[in-house]
């Protein structure tokens, strides 16, 4: 066997092993959002920061401080390629082409660049923070945190011999299969990947996403990544998230601005986007006030995302809600994101069946899901839990941006804008659910 | 990346990939009794056939007969290599050195070469017959099994795509770990792998020897395959099989002759070998008559292999034995080489524990266990069974060879001759059990 010693002798050179080694190396809702943000709030100064919620693993003594700035500085530098452009402009989304627009793109090609970055030590974890104009902050977030992910799974994995690895990703493939298993016997389901931001890494998504594909056809619809929606030609899933609203009730001047900014941001993504593309996600403060107090025409839209209530309930409040406003659920999507299992989805199929059109984004479950595959054993052995790390919009133009969501465990914000948010919205259909990932 | 453009082309344009790639790839034992029967028995005319048992998967439309053929044919054209001879000459076996004589690494070298072979198609099966000297037909017993199981996984593999072999190495994998982390338990086990006769692969076999080697520490004791052995720095183990009593039986020119056999045979093999390959295999015609009629210097053995009673049963009968004759139980080794898998490995430890020294040599379930990992399903997926293939002496100078065993369903011969035997030897201590690989 002749030997590569060019490779052999470059594996020898590197530097850097780049996690995020292409711009849309992100969720697909960014994109949809960057060119809402670019349009609308081409001028607003943002912060993003990333912080750890309760009981997340330290990062400190586990990940390289000089590392994680290594791999934001090479984020920083990367560009959107001239495939990559073509394919945003020539692609179908969604089942439309043409969905960003010329001078978008042009923007992406010529304009588009990444804010600086802080990182903040305190105690056991760093939090990273993201000053800048809301087009060059907003795509830090899926970097930021998959940059996390993966830095925390490669320090896990040095302590493992090659034979351990090959069977941690040995245990890991199967009990992946297992899942598959279980999902292939319900041919209706619906199923897509949403598992980009807490991935245990880049190849390691790649593969589900592959192994997904090769083997639970149209039942798996496709990625929320955009990268791999583009090598490996599959649909790019994903329409809007909380940033969104958060941004615009910050900028709110009174309590009635605050109120109505929820649905004036959906005029503004109904000016933009069509069809497939109107998804509600109504949980930032509250769905039960959102639902009660929305406009006729959002009843109109294709669907709605839950992301903090539980799904049951959340669909259920959906469909009786269509009802009421005489519009026929069937003809609507329910898609539910959080926290998923293979059990769940197929669970929430079977209850939703016949009454709302059911679809799982499949997260940190599908692509970080590595419990009891260690084959290491003992206290000290290397820990492959994910993080539980968020992303988030936390202030617009100076002003403290906030979420309430369905689940007090996930609000978000200094706690007299929480009180004051909480006194406008209410806290209807709100509960203390424990967030697993 | 650079692509390593020789290496691809070479993957195109190769013919064979050979499945025996060495004449060390073969069981120790093997290479212990050539020695023998190169001393006692050079010129000695005999037939090695190879022969399905019942149930066994059938070979035709499965196996091609000329890549069957290919194989053999490249077997005839190996030869060992300097520093396979140097090894033999010079590595240390059961801690002595020295064991194979230099007239006989010098007939290795100058003189050793393997017989002819015969295809014969009847049914639904191929069988194989190697007529020639037994020291140029002895040899070709391993070869033929594991070229016939490789094939026939091959021929399996060929139905599965590159994501579904992938998910049945993985699967096979986290089983293996299973069993691992279930014997990793008990410190004092003393396993070794007999599996190289019905092996799925020889990269399995390694993959597999190594890590038992990397995860077992002491309780892996090495292996009976040769190659793997040098290649690895492990302990070759193996003393002696059934083929040297039933030559001897064969040729015996009278009922008394026939009767002594299985013990001038040891004999012969006290002359050449010493101390810790003193391991009795007394089952060719049935364990209970063989003990009962030993002659004492059998006592004095280091201890015994049993390869078709219920292990339980035959280490008690051994342990009974030696107590009778005076000898401490507790200073002898007692091997099961038959059909083990982990959980009968640690009740025969459990059972045999402080009463004698245990030791597994474990097989087709440690090297070509795919039960339940085959992601295909319905009635035409393909099979990973192992083979249920035999390769015995049958004939020695015209006479048939008879095999008993404890187990009436492994008897091998021609009916009336095993009817003979079976009047001489009787069949104290005999059972039916289903053979189960």
């Amino acid at each position: 066997m002749i030997i590569n010693l060019a490779r052999r002798a470059h594996n020898h050179n590197f530097e850097l092993d780049p996690i995020i080694r292409s711009v849309l190396d992100t969720d697909f809702y960014k994109l949809l959002m960057l060119q809402l943000i670019w349009k609308e709030f081409a001028n607003t100064h943002v912060t993003f920061s990333l912080v750890h919620r309760a009981g997340d693993t330290p990062m400190a003594g586990v990940v390289d401080p000089d590392e994680l700035c290594a791999q934001l500085d090479h984020v920083r530098k990367l560009r959107f390629s001239k495939s990559e452009l073509i394919w945003l402009a020539g692609n179908t989304f969604y089942g439309k082409r043409g969905i960003f627009e010329p001078d978008f793109l042009d923007w992406l090609e010529h304009g588009f660049e990444l804010s600086d970055y802080d990182i903040v030590a305190h105690g056991e974890q760093f939090s990273l923070h993201f000053h800048g104009l809301w087009p060059q902050t907003t795509l830090w977030e899926i970097y930021a945190l998959a940059i996390v992910s993966e830095l925390r799974t490669r320090a896990s994995l040095k302590y493992l011999t090659e034979f351990e690895l090959d069977i941690l990703y040995a245990r890991a493939k199967a009990k992946l299969w297992g899942k598959v298993e279980h999902l292939r016997v319900e041919p209706d389901l619906r199923i897509s990947d949403f598992g980009t931001r807490r991935r245990h890494s880049f190849l390691w998504q790649e593969y589900v996403v592959n192994a997904m594909t090769a083997t639970l056809g149209p039942s798996f619809t496709g990625t929320s990544n955009s990268y791999l929606a583009y090598k490996l030609g599959l649909e790019a899933i994903g329409t809007n998230a909380h940033e969104l609203p958060m941004g615009l009730a910050a900028l709110a001047r009174n309590d009635d601005e605050l109120r109505t900014a929820q649905y004036s941001i959906l005029e503004m993504w109904q000016n933009t986007y069509q069809g497939a593309l109107h998804i509600l996600l109504p949980d930032t403060f509250g769905t039960t006030q959102f639902l009660h107090n929305a406009p006729d025409w959002l009843a109109d839209w294709t669907g709605q995302r839950a992301d903090s209530k539980d799904p049951f309930i959340a669909g259920d409040e959906y469909i009786d809600w269509l009802q009421a406003r005489g519009r026929d659920p069937r003809q609507k999507l329910f898609i539910a994101s959080d926290s998923l299992d293979d059990d769940l989805i197929l669970r929430l199929h079977q209850h939703f069946a016949g009454r709302i059109r059911f679809s799982a984004g499949w997260g940190t479950l599908l692509t970080n899901d590595f419990r009891g595959c260690n084959p290491q054993t003992g206290p000290t052995r290397a820990n492959f839990t994910p993080p539980r790390t968020v992303c988030k919009l936390t202030e617009v133009e100076g002003r403290p941006a906030v979420k309430l969501s369905d689940n007090y465990l996930k609000a978000l914000g200094p706690p007299p804008e929480v009180e004051r948010y909480r006194r406008i919205f209410g806290s209807a259909g709100m509960a203390n659910t424990p967030i697993r990932t």
